[in-house]
């Protein structure tokens, strides 16, 4: 019986265990998506106990995986995300871990404890009050800051509006102790969702950012080509769309100029009628992106806001999520031909929530490839509900399968956390299972070896440095 | 090499073997969802021979596993469900058993051989008359109900039709004899499909059941509530619904009405129009459900009846069904948050025959948990075609990754057959082979096998029991 | 560690070992669906060099798995399809090899290097040169046929449009010295696909091959049916669609003759036009070609043309085409169900190039046999991007749980490469690996390895020639 989470944890092979800790133990970290919130970053936030820090107690921000397991486990909301003391949050969250076996929250727990608070024990309710004594004394000392430098994190990006002064980042980039490149990322969502009720109140917004009225598209248009080029002033080198469902058809300007203007004006607007705006809008910022060399990434597939009750009682981005199951292959086909139809596509990552979806994806992914570039279009890592050791695996199956996997850019953590570093581990981890099982079961020779462990610290760190331009 | 299917079958690990043989093995059965025939349990049935109990020869509700194995090996109809002598059937099912490497019943009818007759062979045209022989005099003595008592089930619960009479469960439940509690379970399906012929046909007979007329949805709405009332009172504790493609539009009372009157006629009903009756009435019969505190329980995704010529030449329920594709994650979403707009929505199990939705579904039952109750809305067992194990693995690994296994009310049949019993071993064999190589890869630690064990004994049985308040 | 590829690459018990070198490893190929070329095959092509028979350099019938790897490690597009210079193609393609880790053209290059050209070494930049000498030298006297014959391959069936003469095939049937039996297989995509615009081109051609003006649908089947009498004189004794998207609706003959009449004007036809027309069609054909017992093959699921602007550069089936992931069972099922009306359907083999299909595809194939045939409508073998480890195994996974693999008729090409055979190999080595898993894991008796292993040569030979009758 291998031991519970030590040295070599997931590490099924001697090359497995070569690989990782070789070659992607010591490998920097690349964020380049992640929520965290600039300001807190700045800041070098400090937080008052284990349980603000580890569960987000008493912050809308929490951590929605665990929050979700609390809810099935049928504790209050008040103890969940609402007002209760934090360390009987913080005790039955303890006292749960034991139901979470199999559930990635059993790993991530431990390795959150063990790799930044230095507390080995099995997480239960026994240990529960030495653990929150110990982490409690650590976080007199581990700020947000250090958080980071622990986990010997280069690059990390945010998500921004583009409506955002940026002011943070303007001050981070100024601040010469603070040793992580934190860069902004361009999150234009609101400017594409034409058909929610806050759209034009949004779209006025953008209009005193720049300082110009906003009447058409076009007028829309110039905007975000504005604000682009301060993004990219700022350091951005990357975009994020949420494209719950995939919209496209191919519009004339006054098509989706009229759609505009029934945005604007709090009209309904038709499903035929989104896919002429968003495509026509999603055609022009990706020109945009082109001209800065950014990267654009593609956010498929998230079913929001299920429970009606939930919403109401505290609001969107809290847990109450799922996952698609739409039809898009056809409409995005037609989106990234027409993005590329002169082949000067920006560089693109495409991810989806829903897993069977891999393979169509990333056989489509490889339709869009381009002279000098290393994967110009991928899929991205498996994301959210799919960040854990079956989602990865088959996505990284997938990828090999169908893709190349050398050239992936490897991780993000997509979190809201400065815990959440461990996961770049527990990913790194798998990763080396899976080539070193190639390996040790012939069907990649040990000879190559030593470009096998440069493919993995490149999937690690390297691939991302280069496709970003970090 | 590992013998074949010994006491150990599944189980490839020390770990494995003792959550199996300390916990899972001795647990009873809750089987909470079954087509066995009530008349047939209070009879106690004895059968002719091992034709009849074992291929359901010479009877509609034959085991459509084996018979759809037994199509593809190209015999004769007759030979399958028709009037052949019921040797050559059970002959010719042996002597296939060999080409059925790999799929469940090859496991499954060894299981039932050696569990119900004690038949050790190798099921083979070479052992068949040793076997015939031995099985039939078991046979003498093993009628119905002792098949059910070998397997320790304290509770089953068959499907019935709103209007049934719940006769031979009224005498079950006088029968002090009888050492299985058999409760009824609510199956409204008839009441929902308003598009199919037998619709009207089936409210007047619901109409005379209750005495009372049905001239508008409100009065259906009436009847159903009275039933269920007499269902609880004889004991009843969940229901069920076969959403074979799920429907859901919000809708006025008049919109459903309207449908409904349509249905009465044997109009045509239009996919919208379904929506909105179907979608109306499902609330209000979810509402009745809490108010007995049932569970309720969705079947999702068949499609049903696919060769015409055989549904014209033996019906249906014969072994011709197969797996719908339809899209229909927002539908679902849309329906549960109004079951849930209050917060109120009863305990609900949620089935999808397609493997492909596993993920969407357990994500999705995870947004609508409640105070209290340990997962409220749940994903249920790998269900019919899934119900073996590259399905059940695919459904377990989804539930540990997105949900919490530990909290599953496990397994059930389904079944007509009293020998499926040996299903809810397969399951248990699976699960703790899943379990245990968690430990012994070194990602559960061994120090909690205490409530590992205890955590298996609760999938088995415990959570079913509270779950289900048996 | 296993050596990398040796004897027993991919067969990881001993029981994989017996079942491959006892039963598959010496069985004969049959390779009943390809795109090799008739005129190449009797004129016993010679290559010019490796490059050319490797990677399809200078030849627009490339091997597109290749083509794409190269796209995605960001070469010129003229090193890959284009003008340059052959060495450099095989160059950049060697020095690629091992960013190939976890591919299939890792396994597939290596095999074909080994059992063609007898080069045993590991393929990259460092052997690059001493590979392409000796292969070469080879190529000297390895000729199509040659490499046919080395692989004891018995049958081809190749991919011929209606309108074809057949001349090659003419040719080869009178050529005693050919070793192999190539026939001709009957795909009449360009007669269905009503909807695109060489339809009334093409329509025309078949009118001057059968010498009579074709101006109703009547005219049209006729003409079809003229085609398939002379194929099967010929020797076919299947045909194949490519059904990207499944269209069916009942249509009377003056419905679907109306949309013929449009789509000979060139008008544009909705997708409920196509639904009844190829639906007319689908059910015509299949009743001529079960007058001559013919197997027919729907390939479902492909996503073509997916790059505007790489079609327009270098035309379409060159390395851009994707996965559908269109909703269709409903309708597949009603055309199924109609074909199968009177129970006389033909022989059929469903491949779907979207493995999120496997089970509802597999199960649906079972709904369909018939009395004297094994496995009378079945899936095939993983298909195009699915040719490989992750895809075989969730094909043969999914046929073993609810279809019967026993039956199975087994591995194709589909290819255009004389170098393919080699993944019969693959397919074989997997088989065994998985059936050796099965065995030495206590789930199928070693009493029962004799019938295993003829099990095994069936899945490799026997069944597909009774099957289709060679």
């Amino acid at each position: 019986m291998k031991a519970f989470m030590d040295a070599d944890f997931l590490l099924d092979t001697e090359t497995a265990k070569k690989l990782y800790h070789d070659h992607a133990e010591h490998m920097p970290i690349i964020d380049y998506h992640c929520h965290l919130q600039p300001k807190e970053i700045y800041e070098d936030k400090k937080f008052r106990n284990l349980a603000e820090v580890w569960l987000g107690a008493g912050d809308r921000y929490g951590d929605h995986y665990k929050w979700r397991a609390l809810r099935a486990r049928g504790y209050a909301e008040d103890s969940i995300s609402g007002p209760d003391d934090d360390y009987k949050k913080y005790l039955q969250f303890v006292e749960s871990m034991p139901y979470f076996v199999g559930n990635p929250l059993y790993h991530w727990s431990h390795l959150e404890m063990r790799r930044y608070f230095g507390v080995e024990e099995i997480i239960n309710k026994e240990n529960a009050k030495a653990i929150w004594d110990k982490a409690n004394k650590v976080l007199e000392k581990l700020t947000a800051r250090e958080m980071m430098y622990k986990f010997n994190v280069k690059t990390v990006c945010t998500t921004d509006d583009p409506v955002d002064s940026l002011e943070w980042h303007k001050k981070m980039n100024a601040d010469k102790t603070l040793k992580v490149r934190v860069r902004p990322a361009f999150r234009p969502d609101k400017a594409i969702n034409v058909e929610l009720s806050w759209f034009a109140d949004w779209v006025n917004q953008l209009s005193k950012v720049v300082g110009n009225p906003i009447s058409s598209l076009d007028d829309l248009c110039a905007a975000l080509a504005e604000r682009i080029k301060f993004f990219n002033e700022m350091g951005s080198k990357l975009s994020d769309h949420a494209l719950d469902v995939v919209h496209y058809a191919p519009a004339t300007y006054d098509e989706a100029n009229a759609v505009f203007l029934k945005g604007m004006q709090g009209k309904p607007v038709t499903e035929e009628e989104q896919d002429k705006y968003k495509g026509y809008i999603l055609v022009f910022l990706s020109g945009e992106y082109a001209k800065y060399g950014w990267v654009q990434q593609y956010h498929i597939g998230a079913l929001r806001n299920n429970s009606k009750s939930m919403l109401e009682k505290i609001g969107p981005d809290t847990g109450f999520d799922a996952i698609e199951d739409a039809v898009y292959m056809e409409k995005l086909s037609a989106l990234l031909g027409e993005l590329d139809k002169n082949g000067d596509m920006p560089k693109t990552i495409l991810y989806c929530l829903n897993p069977r979806d891999n393979y169509a994806l990333t056989v489509l992914a490889g339709c869009f490839q381009k002279e000098g570039v290393k994967g110009r279009v991928q899929v991205g890592t498996a994301w959210w509900f799919l960040d854990q050791q079956d989602g990865m695996r088959q996505n990284l199956e997938t990828l090999m399968q169908v893709g190349l996997v050398a050239q992936s850019v490897g991780m993000l953590t997509d979190s809201r956390s400065f815990l959440a570093y461990p996961r770049h581990e527990y990913y790194r981890r798998l990763l080396c299972q899976m080539l070193g099982r190639l390996v040790e079961s012939g069907q990649y020779p040990a000879e190559e070896l030593p470009r096998l462990g440069k493919i993995v610290e490149d999937i690690c760190y390297n691939n991302a440095a280069e496709f970003f331009g970090f």
